[in-house]
């Protein structure tokens, strides 16, 4: 999930948590915060501790057990756990953690260590390992084998979600992906695509991917800004603002007729 | 067009020059060798002179014109000159010079008088600008506002051509794009959705687009081994091989089936 | 000054403030903590909390001034604002802000506005801008042009602070350099030769670079390790630790004898 | 050595001349050509192809053995074969070859694949395996383990040339370097210190080292503008140009009158 900020860049709480319960209600499994497209780098601790505390109270009384997952990567070792401890005292189900490139990139041992000091320091907290080395420069492979071969749960326990805004959906769900993790702002088209691809109906699960693909293709434009606007128009935030350092849209000029065909 | 190599890393120049005449018959409007996909930047100049001799040659008969362009960027402004002189010699019918990222970035003037010199060097010799600042970290814009507002041709004169694999081709034919510039493995579509396009038949272009998208996010995947492999499967050329230090592929996995449905 | 940490990479606040004291004692004009030297990157916010406290409290009765400057940069400019606003709250005489390098980079427009609106929310308190464009990619000067051009205080009431670890120092004395502000962890050494310069007594401060090059040289080995070992060789630190991602030194090897000739 | 260019960018092949000969008279064990400092990145290969022929030429009657070592680093592994077997050819008596950064980070066997093909490939030639993680983002020393493991020479065979700008010569000589190979425009200066720690004359190599270190540091300045207006200053090269994308040096102030004390 994105942050959403108001145009003075406070945090808008209540879009946020409007957007938890949205994503509640579609039916999704569960909502990853405060990860990279949700802009945590800009984030100071304080803004990450009000959106956990806000994330965890939104689905609070949703009816049904709804995990918050909390992206909690940082340079320093030290503050991943500290953070990640965080999260697990405020009611996190799972943190997220992401190889540093700082500097880069962190050897296969130091990786390794890194996971094995966030499991340490958060006994029972399920920890996702992202893996993304177009951004990270890192490979996560050698050090998982490194992680499996000692005394971390094997490997055969793993979920395995699959990211990249869904781009590639169609071929991960035949490769076997236990779902998506990823910021698409209609997380209802993917809950149909997995739920289908669960229940080994092939035929729907692409027929969705196909139908959907240029809406999926259309967010993967650079930046969070597209993604951000896509959420304004569902009604759920209030402004798409992105701060200026970063890549915005021009929202004066309409999206393409053809996406809402 | 990618630039096929040998197990022993040699070109092989057959398997060129049958694409070449491939993408004439496929209807293209023209070829793009030697650049960025093409490898380029692995290659000693008298490889790249080989190149542009064979697609000349390749197309010579083929009962029309069917201009070849000449990726010439490099490092130097000078060196970019002289290739771009040697393609022009050679027969070439243009030149696509990106921004060079060494040092990053370049300024705005150095980028424009890069383009000025080019164009002194090569008189009457047409210069696709290569804008992709993903990988150049160079932004064009600016540096095409000091060229339009000196000696060149008015940016009315311009032909636009987009990129980046066909991902956003539905998108870029609403935006009035002239035609597509990039390497996708099946000219034809993009020549089929081009046609409707420039006939404004937008319900043909957009049902080509929805029909071929996953084809092109699976060729989205990044390096140049996916693209090679169905050049290969299409009978085009000898063999897939990727320079070991580039990502490859496991061939001996089939593709997705769902592709070829 | 770098940042003290134990082998389990908690704060060292005791040599901090040690090292705080040692500095006001060796006559330098201030100190400078929580930079991209003092590791501020592996920090969370309540550990640079701490080390303010700790610099502003160790100087409190040292007798004379010594003002505290506090390192507040940060990926995001609402962000920087708050770390700037903390620290002027815990009573640092000023603030250093480096250009963010994400993304990269920074348009001068954006620069401008960062340090306009650190300015805006911290009335009164001076801004150290750290121009490193080998680190940040960004160029300061054009930033800075537009600044001097709107409502901030003239550029000839600033005072220019050298660093890159004094390597350049018998040339920045040379150009008119006011101080320096750098991690060498030697600061009598810097004290004098810029006394020297000060009085304008060229033939002292030139002997005295001169002397002092070698260490000057060693100091400067990539990361923060040989500076850590040197002040935990002159008593003021426990432990040279720094965090295992980024590059150690083999502290079993003695340093070149030659260096302390 | 640097590569001198006319302002118009062409090769200035008289003053590269005189520049090797002034090298083999200042005592000089050889020297290294068309190296990263030497821009070989932005040369096309017919101009190494001139700078080879002209460095072999001018030393040809020196009166002793004068070796030519020729950088070949190309981002193809057949191109970087290819260029060396060039060099081969037209007398040089080593290559010098570094890791090339694309895609970063090669892997170990990578390198290793590589090096061992140039070795096979140029049967006889030494190759200098330059060791510069700092531009390269590849650290050689996993990959040298795998090479000395097979059939290359073993270590002990190796000599040890540090470079780097000789800023850190008096520390490399108490270490046991074998020499200098490295850009600085004062190459006796170089000569001189080697030759008294080969002979282990330690107290007049460390005087050489400190009497020169601000000459050293000085040249240490980005790019290769300073050196090349040295090499100006003594009379060897017409011309400091350097190319419009690299960072220049305004040769209307004058040098610190410091250097020349």
């Amino acid at each position: 999930m994105a942050t959403p900020f108001r145009a003075d860049e406070s945090l808008d709480v209540d879009g946020f948590q409007k957007s938890m319960r949205f994503m509640a209600e579609a039916g999704c499994d569960g909502a990853t915060i405060v990860g990279v497209l949700g802009e945590s780098n800009r984030m100071t601790d304080r803004e990450r501790e009000t959106l956990i505390r806000a994330a965890v109270d939104a689905v609070a009384d949703c009816g049904r057990p709804f995990p918050i997952c909390v992206g909690t990567s940082h340079a320093g070792t030290a503050a991943t756990v500290a953070l990640s401890q965080m999260a697990q005292e405020l009611g996190a189900a799972a943190v997220m953690v992401t190889p540093t490139k700082e500097p880069a990139p962190a050897s296969d041992d130091t990786l390794a260590e890194m996971y094995a000091r966030v499991a340490e320091g958060c006994p029972g907290l399920p920890i996702v390992l992202q893996d993304h080395p177009a951004s990270t420069q890192a490979r996560l492979e050698p050090a998982l084998r490194k992680l499996w071969a000692s005394e971390l749960p094997p490997a055969s326990d793993c979920t395995i979600l699959t990211g990249l805004g869904a781009l590639y959906a169609g071929f991960d769900m035949e490769q076997g992906t236990d779902g998506f993790m990823t910021g698409f702002a209609f997380p209802e088209i993917l809950q149909a695509m997995n739920a289908a691809a669960q229940r080994k109906e092939w035929e729907r699960a692409h027929a969705l991917y196909q139908r959907y693909l240029p809406l999926l293709v259309f967010e993967q434009q650079p930046g969070v800004a597209v993604r951000k606007e896509l959420y304004r128009l569902r009604g759920l935030i209030e402004c798409a603002h992105v701060e200026r350092s970063l890549p915005g849209i021009d929202v004066s000029q309409p999206l393409p007729a053809s996406l809402f065909a």
